[in-house]
């Protein structure tokens, strides 16, 4: 079948089949251009410009069309099926700009991506025109508009120059970032101008292959992140860095490596190649997004706990070792202070704190609890060293959310649970927990300090009939939540567990209760609670309130967002913007230290004990 | 004996034994300013103010100064001998700039280096001021001046910071371009600041290392451009780079790595290291140019001769494997057309033909003689291909301008000659050739058409007395100058070395009349003829007019410059504002190709003739 090329303002350029739809081709391509009448040919509203390539009018067109319209050569995209090359120019550049749709969050944003790239065909030199061949590279971009001028590139572009015009006939497409042509490609590349967002995790990362002209997400990969064969936490990596002479270098190294492998899966996922990656956009925590860009990360473990670096950085891949294009460009969000990195401006970003007229607070749970609390006009932000135990880890019988974990666990007759894979209970992770223990508050079987009563104690009616699974593990009291039956394995949640839940939970709640206090409000004055995070979007929201974690007042306000630092690094990478945007929201966010705030301790004391619900 | 520091504006700062007066301070130090009384202590003008380190008034302070002024600080710069550490701010500005001297060039020029250093003691973070370190480097230069704002570095700066403060005790220097902080220093090492010029020859390449504070020189070294081995002109080499896959990385190779010699040769010479090298400015033809930064120069040679680029290039040293320090930069002068390179924009920089108000003609006649002429209005510039005759190449007894080159002739009485380094003469170099057949012309023994007369037909009464110097040399009509003598090697000038000269001279003599008659002058408006390079430089002017080379009505106009592609190279180096300038002087001149003019063919044939002296 004939194939024709369709150029799109701004050099977008589609290869298809002969007989496809203007319509068809947009919708694929998710330019937002509307078709009123879906696209039947009956309003006459999806007017477009055919600059090159009108052929006959439709019936439609005649209808739709005045006699002028049709000779300029206007028709309507909803009826023009390609039979030749076009060129495409929309008549209102109202509506046609793609916008970025991220699960969870109820927004979007304009894509504009970072580095755009421009098919040019260069004029030739001759006597009458002795430009040289940069001077006409540039003025052929500069003739397609403003944002396409370009003046400045690095020696090694330049040296590309004589043998690419060579060979590509003078037919090439640059890649632009900002003024600077930073790649030549011979022939019209225009179609292929990906990026991938990572989100750099203690424990895992995620890597999202972004189309950047439709902002659609084309590949998702994840894996642990190889950075624990150091350490399962920030602090114990910081120490390899500082006892290990090439502790830096193997941190840095490793969690590139596992970037590029992503990369690698996410491009084979989606049938494309690491060249055709342009741009990627990080977040992390401080130590992570430090150890990534290859930075010390030493004096974020030490008081004042400083990060070396704020600012976002753009970094050209190949100093970081990245194979994507080398034209290509990384863009890593900001840090806020030593605990609050890039991944909280990420959540930010998602959540538009920053844009809110309503006070909101925003609490993204893991290993550490960074919390921000504000709106457009103040955000205040805080970090708390939760510990492992949302996360299942030193817990009796703790697990990752991972198949054969007990993940909800509901009280309200008798004790029933499910299991994720709905498989043979392995073990709990830390939605369960806190479920058991909301559960056992409820029913009476721990007091409001966390200690299991003694059977003879309990006088709740719900409680009196599961004291049977009061047991004694290991020599001290635990609840039986399953199993324990004739060879099969007893999961237990221990007082233990209990109080390191109280420690997470303390550190958290207190962390909430220092923000209000210092922003100098009531939590009534909270609109809403967004929780962020894998953990933060796995838990019960009335477990959440009934322990302590959040304010019970807030129970009916709480909101899950999702994975909304990756959501964040979505949009910095889809949209200059966006990026600019975690610039100012990163440098305004008032940080606060809780260590060195004088109501801490009494605050968290307090915060570890649960609510009354007797 | 005690050693102190004295801090003066800007952060350049000196260490220097006690009693030291400031006043031998900045005449060492080359800063421009005035001690109207000599520094006597007697006229008072030479106030400076110290914001620390104000030892008591000297008898002449009291004398000169106010009790007000005395209590502020204010003392005499001639009379204030350095007792401890001392800061020293101006009271005026007016006078204490640098300027730069080139001889030969009745010009000086503001000192104004492209990279500055700005000493910094960093804040330390503590609790009330949790600013990154980037924030606290950055904020602590911002508070020196504009001109130390910078906002921006590549990532591998970054990742020296925490090593860097910890070891250097948070007192550290920044290098500085533009906004951008292109490297961090233990300690005050703002007295290192030097830059190295090199003026890229087909020939040799010659080599300036200057102090960027005070563009004082402190070293000159050059050698044969080693690219010679791959053929002795431009066109050879890109031949090589055309036939030999490997070519043009070889011509590359070779020629940087022969800068990095002389970067070795120069810093030694001044007793300093390549580290203390920052700034590296670089002119040479168009071909030498694109060689020098790693650019296939193939369409150079192929009409329409249009250079890849025109424009400055900014390039960081590693990319071109120079061994400067790394957070130097090298600056390569633009370019104007195929034959008329960055060499041609730096003898417009050092001549000032763009300023000038009146029309002066330039002249820079190597194996291509490239001239412009215009004034600050229009330049218009062409490039015509001299050959090797002016460098004495290709001439039977033509030899370079070295020992035992007779360099001068004189026909006044008989035939005298002067000899490079009084030995016995070996050969004869272009100037002598220009006095030989200008003194030919002059008594007869050639006619206007370069024709040896036969003795017989010499009429001249001087030439009459010399026809016994007319002989035969291998079969053709000669001139014997010197030798011949038994057992002495004849040195003679013949036929075939007149029509070389000819064609030499009918280059440079038709580009001079096109470029006059496209300007739409005549010849006397031009009121000065700048004559550039060694060989411009070594001829003598009456012969030059003599044969026509120069028009003889312009003989008294005549003007040597010296090596001023080499003056506008370090003019470049040493002030932002020479280089920007000619950016915009390369951009502005017209050029003219002399193939495609069709009167050139008559103007080239007419202009081989000799002007008729009898």
């Amino acid at each position: 079948m004939n194939k024709h090329t369709v150029t799109f303002p701004g050099g977008l350029t589609f290869t298809v089949t002969a007989g496809t739809t203007l319509k068809e081709i947009m919708n694929d391509a998710g330019i937002n251009f509307d078709f009123p009448c879906g696209g039947r040919g009956r309003c006459g509203k999806c007017k477009v410009l055919l600059t090159a390539g009108a052929g006959e009018p439709t019936a439609e067109d005649r209808k739709a069309l005045s006699a002028e319209e049709l000779a300029q050569g206007i028709r309507l995209a909803c009826m023009t099926k390609v039979q030749s090359d076009l060129q495409v120019e929309f008549l209102s550049e109202k509506n046609v700009s793609h916008q970025i749709l991220l699960s969870g969050l109820d927004r979007t944003a304009k894509v504009e991506p970072h580095l755009v790239k421009r098919y040019v065909e260069v004029d030739k030199a001759t006597v009458e025109d002795m430009r040289t061949d940069w001077q006409r590279i540039k003025d052929g971009l500069a003739a397609q508009g403003s944002d396409s001028k370009a003046d400045t590139a690095r020696i090694t572009v330049i040296r590309d120059v004589p043998d690419l015009l060579r060979s590509a006939r003078h037919k090439i497409t640059a890649v632009i970032h900002n003024n600077e042509i930073r790649g030549l490609e011979p022939g019209n590349t225009t179609e292929k101008l990906l990026g991938m967002a990572f989100d750099i995790g203690t424990t895992s990362i995620a890597g999202y292959l972004m189309d950047l002209y439709t902002g659609k997400e084309l590949a998702v990969t994840s894996t642990l992140n190889p950075q624990t064969q150091f350490g399962a936490d920030v602090i114990s990596r910081i120490t390899h860095v500082n006892t290990d002479p090439d502790g830096l270098k193997d941190l840095h190294r490793v969690v590139t490596d596992a970037v590029n492998t992503l990369l690698g899966e996410a491009v084979a996922q989606a049938g494309v190649t690491r060249q055709d990656v342009y741009a990627v956009s990080v977040v992390g925590n401080t130590c992570m997004h430090h150890l990534f860009v290859g930075i010390n990360p030493r004096d974020v473990a030490l008081a004042p706990y400083v990060p070396v670096i704020a600012e976002p950085l753009e970094i050209n891949p190949r100093e970081l070792r990245l194979e994507i294009n080398p034209a290509g460009k990384v863009f890593v969000l900001p840090n806020i202070a030593g605990f609050v990195g890039a991944d909280t401006v990420g959540v930010l970003l998602a959540t538009e704190l920053d844009k809110s007229e309503e006070i909101k607070l925003v609490v993204d749970i893991g290993t550490n609890g960074e919390m921000a609390l504000g709106n457009k006009n103040r955000i205040l932000a805080c970090s708390t060293a939760a510990g492992p135990a949302f996360e299942g880890a030193q817990i009796t019988c703790g697990m990752r959310g991972a198949s054969g974990a007990i993940d909800h666990v509901n009280f309200a007759s008798g004790v029933d649970y499910s299991v994720i894979g709905d498989v043979e209970p392995l073990g709990i992770c830390g939605s369960a927990l806190l479920d058991t223990v909301a559960g056992l508050l409820k029913t009476g079987l721990i007091d409001p300090r966390g200690r299991f009563r003694k059977p003879e104690e309990v006088t709740n009616p719900a409680g009196r009939k599961l004291t049977d699974r009061l047991i004694s593990y290991n020599d001290s009291p635990a609840f039986l939540l399953a199993g324990g039956e004739a060879g099969s394995r007893p999961i237990v949640v221990t007082q233990k567990d209990i109080r390191e839940l109280q420690l997470a939970k303390g550190a958290i709640a207190s962390g909430i209760r220092i923000l209000i206090r210092n922003y100098g409000l009531e939590v009534e004055d909270i609109t809403e609670v967004l929780l962020a995070g894998a953990f933060g979007n796995y838990l019960n929201p009335h477990s959440a309130c009934a322990i302590g974690l959040i304010p019970p007042e807030l129970e009916d306000r709480i909101k899950m967002v999702g994975n909304a630092a990756g959501a964040g690094c979505k949009l910095a990478l889809l949209s200059t913007g966006e990026y600019r945007r975690a610039a100012v929201a990163a440098r305004n966010v008032e940080f606060i230290e809780l260590g060195s705030d004088p109501a801490f301790t009494n605050t968290f004391a307090n915060a570890m004990l649960f609510p009354d619900m007797e």
